[in-house]
């Protein structure tokens, strides 16, 4: 039998996934393509941004993630256009054929047509992203520092995080406990521990994927840590200055966007229906109408659970689809199975947790509900277990556990974006 | 007694070290102020470059490295200018006067006129230079790896390093190292460990503070790495396509320079004489003529030992110069001493070490002299022991533990330059 080519467009965790599944004798020659040499654990980005971790303890190069498989090749390059009917991917490095086609390239935040907030108000998807946030953060500490204006001073110790899903819950949090415990030392002029943070979320509550009685202890959670939980109320302008929201404008330096989510453009380019994000909506096998042999997983595709329910997108839904199309291409190379043999992908949901500072985290699975300190304890676990790679589980664990004793962070660099010698930013 | 204002311009081994023997209860209150929030760990500057290291592993910011001392305060800013009469000096925050003035803020490097090179080729001095450097590293691989063209594949995998101090030999030996072990496993088109490293050194040998016997070892160490060594060549062109030295072109896509220092501007501007390199020349108080009250410290400083030679530009002289200028001002502050009872500095030369790469290095100190592995676990030691912070400390140890024993190198990332949605680069 000829080897299969299987073409997995991302290296998130759907694309590293499935590629793990068919390493080794699968008889598929596999292609990873990524714009990016990294995978990251998104899930622990914003402690890069709240500077608690490094960059290189969430992310690992694809590379040597699947380098002990010999059918595997990765490739650092962009997808530029997809021809389903000629199963040819066009990429930055030359046209890519395949037998079977993954695309797993995820999206980024949406501005809800509004692109033009996103230089005052960065998202939190990519590691240059989480610098580019830390130094807003700690540079507005430094600026309320500087300044005599006081009105100045309130500016730039306010902070507007836009959202109340679980990343705008853990950047509320983690500012808080930045300012209060670890910055509050650190400065002569200004009380670190008076500084402002603002959740504002639209909905009637925060984190509303879990269950009422941990949103709201949620709320109460990050209350208790100084933040101002803003519910109800919609952002409706963003500028240099602060942030508009309803009829009162809130004069704030740095504002962090947590809200909307809209899919790679590559998924419209496959020609099968999308839904409003641009999600590509597919088939109970995964794969998109007409073309059995092009699966859309992870962030990027609409699939639905038994119920007909959209499936979010979580880390644990796409770890669970690169599994299922991993092997479900595994045993159709082998001749297992055939594509009239798929049976449907079917999403186990272990349950969700989301933290929002020392020892405060809410954790829900089935029926089965828990918050606080225990919560907090299952938090650190579940990520450490899932973090890929021993060295940096390791490094991770032993920088917790060193901030837990010491309140300290220990990433706290201001570093320039420009690395020329008379670079002065 | 009214406390003296002491101003310290730079964050380096002399600022930081002059700052923390004023610390405390010594009648002066002394502000800090540096265009960075963070003292940077220079000696292994060139492992964050290797990828070896993560930026917060070897960069303390310096306001929480002096947050003890309620009379230090710590400024983010930049010195424009310094009035040496009336005893002030501007910065974009506003004017600063002082009774003492410490001027440390350093040097950068050099290309002897030719600052047109700098674009083909970085020079390591500060965390965005370092990760700019191991950017191209990677990519150059990358590269390599993408492209069918076997004459741009040969380019692609050159490295060239111009200057055969401490930075040009850790550089080279580390790039062999990673090119042969860590990357070996990584590519299925190219061979990484075929990768070519250059070191052209202008003198007659590398290393040449170090004894004849040394440099000697050192070469022979570099070419057993596969490092070519090429002496008394100099570089006469850098291009985007590769190094002209003498009547020779080489292709190369990866230029690091670690030749020319060039000082701070700003020891120009005290008016004093400077040297060909820019720097400021002191007296034997590391004051400048006429201004007792004004010390250059550090690399900045043209200072002379008792013999006349001049001091080199390393982190012992620039801490125990920091150290003797801190004691001298506290002692004078404190009124015990005056201007007419300052005693000459005088340097301690405890000897030096220079690393090539795993368990082989060079180490003098005075007439001792000694190489190979015990050389290389006393530089492990010596930069573990002065390593500020033990949370740095503690993390690097571990790193190199892990290092050493899996031969992989945890911060492999390439991350782009630009935060934005639809950034690219």
């Amino acid at each position: 039998m000829t080897a299969k080519k299987v073409l997995i467009v991302g290296g998130g965790f759907a694309g590293i996934n499935a590629a793990k599944k068919l390493g080794g004798d699968s008889n598929c020659a596999v292609t990873i393509i990524d714009r990016r040499n990294h995978h990251l654990f998104q899930p622990l980005l914003y402690q890069v941004a709240m500077a608690g971790l490094d960059p290189s303890d969430i992310a690992s190069p694809i590379r040597s993630m699947l380098n002990r498989y010999d059918n595997i090749s990765t490739l650092l390059g962009e997808v530029q256009w997809v021809d389903v009917d000629r199963h040819v991917v066009g990429t930055d490095v030359g046209e890519l054929e395949y037998d079977y086609l993954i695309v797993a390239c995820g999206a980024t935040h949406d501005y809800f047509g509004h692109d033009e907030w996103e230089d005052f108000a960065p998202g939190l998807k990519t590691i240059p992203q989480a610098t580019e946030i830390r130094r807003r953060v700690l540079m507005a500490f430094e600026s309320a520092e500087r300044t005599s204006d006081f009105e100045e001073q309130q500016r730039c110790m306010t902070f507007v995080l836009v959202g109340g899903g679980p990343t705008g819950v853990e950047l509320a949090g983690a500012i808080a406990e930045m300012a209060r415990n670890t910055l509050k030392r650190d400065f002569k002029t200004i009380d670190a521990s008076h500084a402002k943070v603002i959740l504002v979320q639209s909905g009637d509550r925060i984190l509303k994927q879990f269950p009422d009685p941990l949103s709201e202890y949620s709320k109460a959670a990050l209350e208790t840590l100084g933040v101002e939980v803003r519910l109800g109320n919609r952002v409706t302008n963003i500028t240099a200055d602060g942030v508009q929201v309803g009829d009162e404008f809130i004069a704030a330096r740095t504002v962090i966007w947590a809200a909307g989510v809209k899919a790679n453009p590559i998924g419209k380019g496959l020609g099968a229906e999308t839904d409003r994000a641009g999600r590509v909506v597919v088939g109970p096998d995964l794969s998109i109408a007409d073309h059995p042999e092009v699966f859309v997983i992870g962030d990027l595709a609409a699939a639905k659970d038994k119920s007909g329910n959209p499936l979010p997108g979580l880390a644990p839904v796409a770890i669970q689809q690169g599994h299922y199309v991993g092997k479900l291409i595994r045993a159709e190379a082998a001749a297992k199975i055939t594509v009239s043999d798929r049976r449907p992908f079917h999403y186990l949901d272990k349950g969700q947790v989301a933290t929002i500072g020392r020892r405060r985290a809410v954790m829900q699975s089935g029926r089965f509900q828990l918050k606080g300190t225990l919560a907090w304890l299952g938090w650190l676990l579940i990520h450490i277990v899932y973090l890929n790679g021993f060295r940096n589980r390791f490094f991770v664990f032993l920088s917790w556990a060193w901030s837990y004793v010491t309140f300290a962070r220990g990433a706290r660099l201001i570093v320039a974006k420009q690395w020329k010698n008379n670079a002065t930013e």
